[in-house]
């Protein structure tokens, strides 16, 4: 069994980033800029926020974080971002989530420029995936298939379940590994029966959102699996949606939680930011 | 074995829309109007265009088909398409395919503003459908979903297998499936052991462009199967991806071709036009 740990293909990844952020700045006397906007004190959301903004810095970039309180009225951080999306300095822009209740998720979709939308949560950016159209990729999914990549793990001709049908995960990695030649299983909560069609896939990906959901059970010995979950059990230990040590023994491949899949988004969200900028000046 | 007709189902939908469009006439004193854009002079395409003005035409709206030569150069199609696009009495527009090699599809999927993009291939609207955002949706997978609709088939909790990927149907068809909760098996060409996946599924629906793709061996008996595909066969008459006459048999329900899939794409297409009318007047 062979454990697919983030950090190589991250710090390759990272690696170009830095690359082309100098590029960047030569040519165009500024660094790239990413705004993030944050709404609320959500302690993760703080956490998240402060490691998008560290390692922006670290790869050169500049970065702002902007603060609003978590009862701020909606049309007023919609103003924000459209003064960032006509701000000619800032090349990516993201709004943290979760946002507050007041704010309606259908809306908010709307309000970053495409050229822009790093998170590539827009309708456009999810339409042009998934008719194939070279664009700005959704962070956690775009990672998965880099991992994947790096330890030379094809899906061309698989079978692959998916598990969860989020907007961010689940459908773009669907459409992903659908446009890669896999052949998908697409599961999630309403699927009956759904440990035997797990079985049958050589490449497992679970973003279920529940903790230990997939055990032995539910795996084909030799299948390649990635855990997107994450979370805290009750000894307060991180945990993801696998029972790491069970299934482990019989994958040929899994994700560790920590360490696998999670550090993958964060540098893709960086590739987007340098992505999104180099596109803005081509413009 | 049931066989799913189209005429009871694009009847009622058809009706629908009569009624609408009387109403939108009282209210706007003026049709709801389809423009049809033909480049060349494809047999096919022609009576397809000409079938599209005689429903619209009965139903009570407004219709013209823009020729272009087969020689038309893009540039002179896009700039009549952008007129199409500002003129306020024009509430539904489409652009009939194929097009000749002159034209990159890429760049024509974003000619028509979306909110007259009656065919719904604008990447916008692909993306609205993957997030379930309320939108114009592609007309032949919206089809299949009433015509399942009307019979009383569900497919919450159910295994429906797709086979086909192609933009305009396999893959919303996917979409639409995946959002009214059924687990999704998607095959298409690089699929090894197809017949394996569609022989588990309860539901199929088969949009592969190959004529007799799929007969008794690939079907569970009992199963629901919609034949998306049209063809004429050797001896002149029309066949689908299915062997009917094979397939029938063991099948709970199953679409003939001609007289299933078809004539619900057309009355899908006269839906979204008044669709389009009804929430232009809106804004």
């Amino acid at each position: 069994m062979c454990q697919l740990f983030a950090t190589p293909v991250a710090n390759q990844i990272q690696g170009e980033v830095k690359k082309r952020v100098d590029g960047f700045r030569q040519l165009h006397n500024r660094p790239p800029k990413l705004s993030v906007v944050l709404v609320g004190n959500d302690a993760a959301s703080q956490i998240y926020t402060r490691r998008k903004g560290e390692l922006a810095t670290r790869l050169g970039m500049d970065h702002e974080t902007i603060l609003f309180p978590a009862n701020a009225i909606p049309t007023h951080v919609r103003e924000q971002v459209q003064r960032l999306n006509e701000d000619p300095l800032v090349d990516g822009i993201l709004i943290q989530r979760p946002l507050p209740k007041s704010f309606r998720e259908e809306e908010v979709l709307y309000w970053i420029d495409p050229s822009k939308d790093v998170d590539a949560f827009h309708p456009l950016h999810a339409g042009e995936l998934v008719l194939g159209i070279p664009t700005l990729q959704p962070c956690t999914p775009s990672g998965i298939m880099e991992l994947l990549a790096f330890y030379k793990i094809s899906v061309q001709g698989k079978l692959v379940c998916v598990v969860g049908r989020s907007p961010i995960v689940g459908k773009p990695m669907a459409t992903l590994l659908l446009n890669s030649d896999a052949t998908v299983i697409h599961c999630h909560s309403k699927t009956p029966n759904m440990g035997k069609l797990t079985r049958e896939a050589e490449v497992v990906i679970i973003a279920a959102g529940k903790p230990g959901l997939i055990g032995s059970a539910e795996i084909q010995p030799g299948a390649v699996v990635v855990d997107v979950g994450i979370h805290r059990n009750s000894d307060g230990k991180l945990c993801g949606d696998v029972r790491f040590d069970e299934v482990a023994p019989i994958a040929s491949a899994i994700t560790p939680v920590p360490g696998g899949v999670g550090p993958m988004t964060l540098s893709i969200l960086m590739r987007n930011t340098i992505l999104a900028a180099e596109q803005r000046a081509q413009l």
